[in-house]
Formats: structure tokens, sequence, C-alpha cells
């Protein structure tokens, strides 16, 4: 069964304020780029994130990597920093980049693919959900 | 077909920064009763308000309600006044209260009932979702 | 356990065309009124049907109902005669009416009713979804 | 305020096998009867429940109820005991009793009751998701 | 951050009537290979379209795309030609085709590809829903 | 239009109770590996399969595949031998695995592929899932 590579995805949740703001711009230019999302005293969303990782079943568990490792790893490296947090001021990693969703969605990666790669899984793709009608998605890059 | 009366529901959407916070108490019972929720810099929520009108239908038109008018009224009380907004901070109709649920579901109730009563439709039930496992539901109450 | 009613729901589905048009009326005003719901060639939905029936338990199956009896009565009464159907040409029980969701919920609970209740059931409400943001509630009445 | 009763809802997740099965019945009668619910070696769900307290918004915290004091309820007397578990098997308070969606619906209500009532709020009613396509209600009863 | 594509997709949203019918065949093969999409006086859905563009985050916006460019496309392209429209009937660019899924998404790419491109994006994706149980992905081709 | 290739998803949906147990292994390991999903009694789920093949469309039909032939061979074998079961006792082709989503998705692929093949279609991937927040997804392999 050594080839036989099966993806698992973990959802992940978080609630967030955030708002997209460019600190080069005028208010005008800010305001014009990104309309309702440029409100200085913020707004927010519920985000999904859906983490997946690929693996071959390991004969033992039926498992392709250690569930409750990956939750922990979700829980200290995304969920604790970030839910009900505001994005542009309570995040260290986020600092001096736009809060946008491909900015988050990149970020996230940079943290959880090491620590994931230490608990023996690999981190193959990011979907990032802002609300029903839009998401983001990153499968790595360098 | 006098006595028919039937339900109508329309969804509205917002997105919304805010945070749990009772000015008259110290920082650590304000984190001790509203936990994260508490958190200084925000958070925020894709909220989900459901409408719900009551009438007979029409014979000409077969509806209860005259639907563009329901969806001006909620453009104008509720979706532009707190869509990508700062329940706490930019919304006048909100200041002085806590931002929870509840209080959001009630001000929203008072400021719509009469303008949907002008526009010949009777409200009868507002649902505000905050995420897929927390609403609040209100009838109007004295 | 004789006081103790618990309602249960079944939900049926039915995708249709239809479109609004009050024959009485010009075109003028029938788009006026109905706006793209009158286009003349037809649009369509994807309809959602909860039937919520209520009863007491019977001690020997633990069911409120005959889901059974009550799936034979949806198919036979709501789903042969609408899914993939024209509720405007096909439909001989909607005809003469306009096909909002308001006189569809009512001539479907009109239908039913009887049928429910023969099969030893009491038909409680009917809630009918043209999309995620629209839907319709009935309780009866005369 | 003080006549504004606001309702709210928190859902519950457990996932759990069961069967449908009368011991005084002939394993015949049981298959007409229940169909595939009386697989003989069980199958499952993903239940989703639904809880509805009622109160009136407390003007120091803007909530109806405590929300903590309603999460650790489901806990202890809905998630602990059923999640992960096996209806017919592992729940000492289902003994004796057909384990359908009436049944269940009947015992959960007859166990928070008096703890929600003893944590301040008023349980005004449960629903139980056991599919997309069946669900039931209760609002008590004697 | 040169290397760095994020995926980025917009749901849209139409309800339109169609039908499945050959016009070379005899209206007994129609409904034989059609079945309940063959009815000859329409029936309908509500569709969902998910149109997914690639591109490497823009540092001054954090955008990978500019969603209001994509926005305007697929309200010109796709919602103002076919939502609440008989897709047989009524869009000259399906003329002489079945109207099914397959069909449709095709015709959508072959329609916004270009000026998605033009807006400075790269249409990555098409996904089109016509129920909960039915869809149809495409990724281009010659 | 023959390089044309779209993709087209099914959805098939199944109920069923397992558990997740190592035979070679003590109790104690197994509830610790495994958690809750070691319950002796079994526990359960809905499962949804989303079953996705690639064709290029057919000039007469519109159709990539025979859907009719696909939802034949779900209903074959997938449905009814899993459906209202127990993955672990009553379906020999999981005999001697762990019902994990990851062996019960290669092993629903390793049952389909033929027979989707003969009837003129060519898999390409499966989702499968347990719940709102865990799938697996499988492509195939050697």
């Amino acid at each position: 069964m050594s080839n036989k590579i099966v993806y698992i995805t973990r959802r992940s949740r978080f609630n967030a304020a955030h708002k997209l703001w460019n600190e080069d711009w005028s208010s005008e230019k800010n305001h014009e780029v990104f309309g309702k999302c440029a409100n200085e005293n913020w707004h927010g969303h519920n985000f999904d994130l859906f983490v997946t990782v690929k693996g071959t079943p390991n004969p033992e568990t039926g498992y392709s990597m250690n569930f409750n490792a990956l939750k922990a790893i979700l829980k200290e490296y995304v969920e604790d920093p970030i839910d009900h947090k505001n994005l542009n001021l309570d995040v260290p990693w986020m600092e001096g980049q736009l809060t946008t969703m491909e900015n988050l969605i990149v970020a996230i990666w940079d943290r959880i693919k090491a620590p994931i790669k230490e608990s023996g899984c690999e981190l193959h793709s990011l979907k990032l959900c802002e609300s029903e009608n839009n998401f983001a998605e990153y499968f790595g890059g360098e």
C-alpha cells in the first residue's frame, strides 16, 4: 500500500477583526482601493481554515497522519494567536503586512509547515474562507 | 383567502467588529465574564440576520409583502449602518449598550418595526446568527 | 408519556421553472412589479420544502408518525407533480394562480393535509425555501 | 427592558451508533417496521442538537443566559454521555427505550431542564437533527 | 514574495430555467436519455458558480487580483445574461448547444477568460453547482 | 471540442457505525491512540462521498458521462453494501482493515474504478467527509 497517498483535511475556525489599510497611502486612496474594508474602526469575520496534509496510511493505525498532533499544532500556531483577535494589532507575525486573505494564508502556511513536518506529516494546501462568497487557496511556493 | 397568513423571511448579511466590555467593571472582571470576547482590540463576525414578516397574500401579486420595500428597509436601517463597521464605535443606536446578540437583535427590531409597518407589512420575528453554533431570536415585547 | 408532543420534520426537494405574471396586467406593469421574476421565458429554482408533523411518540415504535407513509404522501402529492416541472404550465392545482412562494405553500398545504391526517399524523407547518436568502412558512388557516 | 425576552440557541454535536429494534417483536417485524434502521450490527449518525433557552437580557452583561454555564451543562449531561457512544448500549438513561429521535429528544429535555433552571436560565425548546433530511423538535410537556 | 501564487475564488449565483433536449432526436429518445430533465415545459435550478483566479499578491494591496474588476466581469458576462433567464431561449452564446452543466461551464469559461486576462488576472478554474448532489469543474483546454 | 475535459461530481450519502480498533493492540493502547473512536460498542457518522469522473462532453448528449450509469454503480458498489451498516462487521471488503476514512476511501476507489471504466467514464477522485471538520481525498495510486 506504499504508494497510496491519501489527503486528509481538518477544519479550524477563528473569529477576528481587521481592516485593509496601506499606511503609505492617503485615507482617500485607502477608501478608494479597499472600499468598506478600509473602515478605520475595523470590521470582522468568521474565518474557516481548511488544512490539508498528505501521507500514506500507516498500516498499524490506518491514519495518514497523527490527527491529535495536527490539532495541537493548529491550536498553538493558528487558533490561540488569532481567534478573537485583531489581525492588524494583535498578531506579531502579520506586523507590517496588509491583512488580506492572501497575506494571511501565506503567513499561516509559513508558520505551520515546519511543525507539521516535524510531526511526520506533510502540509499540502490551505483554504481560507472569509465569507460564503470569497475564499483563498495556497499550495506553497518559494 | 383572507385568513391565510403566510410568513416570509429575507436574509440580510453584515460583517462587523465588536467587543464585549462593561465600562463599569475592571479589566479583570470583563475578561472573567466575557472571556475571549473581551479582547481590547476587538474581534469580529459574519452575521446572518433573518427577518420574518407576516401577511395575507395579495390576490393581485401573490405576495404577502412588497419584497423590494423590505429589501430597501434592511439596506437603509441595518446593512448600511453596521456592515463593515464596529458595533461599539460606529453605530449611534448601540451607544451605551453592550454589543451582545441579545442587545443587537432588540435594537434592530426597534429600528425596523415602524418602517416595515409603514410599508404595509408586519414584522414577526428576527433571528441573528453570530456563528454556526450560536444564534438569538426575538419576537418583540414591551 | 401521553402529553409529550414531538414535532418531526422531513425535507422534500424539487427543481422547477416558473415566472411571476399577472395576466390582467400589461407587460410593463408585470416587469415593474415582478422585476426579473417576470422573464417571459421562465426562470427556475431548487426548492427545499420542510414538512413538519406533530404527534405523541407511539410506545411500540418510538415514532410520532409513520415516516414511510409521510414519504409516500410527499412523493405522490408534491414531488411527482412538480419536480422538474413548470409551476405555471404543468401543475393543474396551481392553475390560475400566481406561482409565488406564498401561493405555492398554501396549495401544497391544502393538498397534503388530508392524506397526512388519514395516515394518522397531523400536519403542523410547512417551510418552502426558494433560495438561500428567501423562504416562506405556513401554519394553516381558514 | 424587563419584558424583552430573547431566545438564545447553542448547537451541540455528537456522533453515535444506534439501531431501532423492539425486543417484543420478531426480527421480521422489526425489519418490516424499521427498515434499514433495524440493522442488527448498528448504524450511526452525526447528530446536531440545538438547545434554545429564553430570558431577559441582563443589563450588566447583555446576556439572556450565562453561556458558559449552558456549555458546561451540555457537556456534562449530553455530550460526555452520548458522543462517540452506542445509544442502545452505553446510555443508562435510554435503557428500555427505542432510540428514535423522538425518544432521544424527550430524554435529553428531561435531563437538562433542571440543571438549566438551576443556573438561572429557562429551557425553551430542542431541535435534534439526524440527517439533512430529518429532524425532531420538542417544547416540553407533562 | 514573487513566487507565491495564491488562488482566489469568488462565488456568483444565478437562477435559470432550462431543459435537456436534442433536436435531432425523437421525443421518446429525449425522454429516455434525459429523463425528467427533458420536460418540454422546462424546469430550473439555483446555480452556484465558483470562479477561481490565480496570482501573486501585489505588495501594495495584498490582493492577488482586483476584486472589483472580477465582480464587474462576472456581472456583465455571466449574471446579467443568464440570471432569471431561460438557458435554451434567452442566451445567444448557448444557442445550438445542449444546456448541460458541461456545456454551460465551457461556454462561461470562453466568455470570461479574456476579460479576466485584460484586467490583469488569470482564470484558473470554474466550478458550477446545479444542486447539492451534482457539480461540474473545468480547468480550460483547447 | 475534443480536448475539453470537464470533471463531473456526484454526491453519495451513507450512515454507518464503526470503531477504530487494532486487534494486535491492548485495549489501553487502542484507547490511547484512537481516543473516543475506540469505543467498544461503536459510534457512527453520516458520511458524504463525492465521486468525481472526468470526460469530454459527448456532442449528442452534452454529458461527460452517463449519469444514470454512475448512479447505478454507486448504489450497487457503495450505498447498498455500507449504508445503515457496521463498517467493521457488515462489509466483507473492509475485513481485516481499520475502518479509518483513509482505508475506506481507498477501498471504495478499488471497488468502483473498474465498473466506472466499463461504463465509459474515468474515475478521477474521491472525497469522503466524516463530519463538518474532517474529510479525506484520494486520487488513486498503485
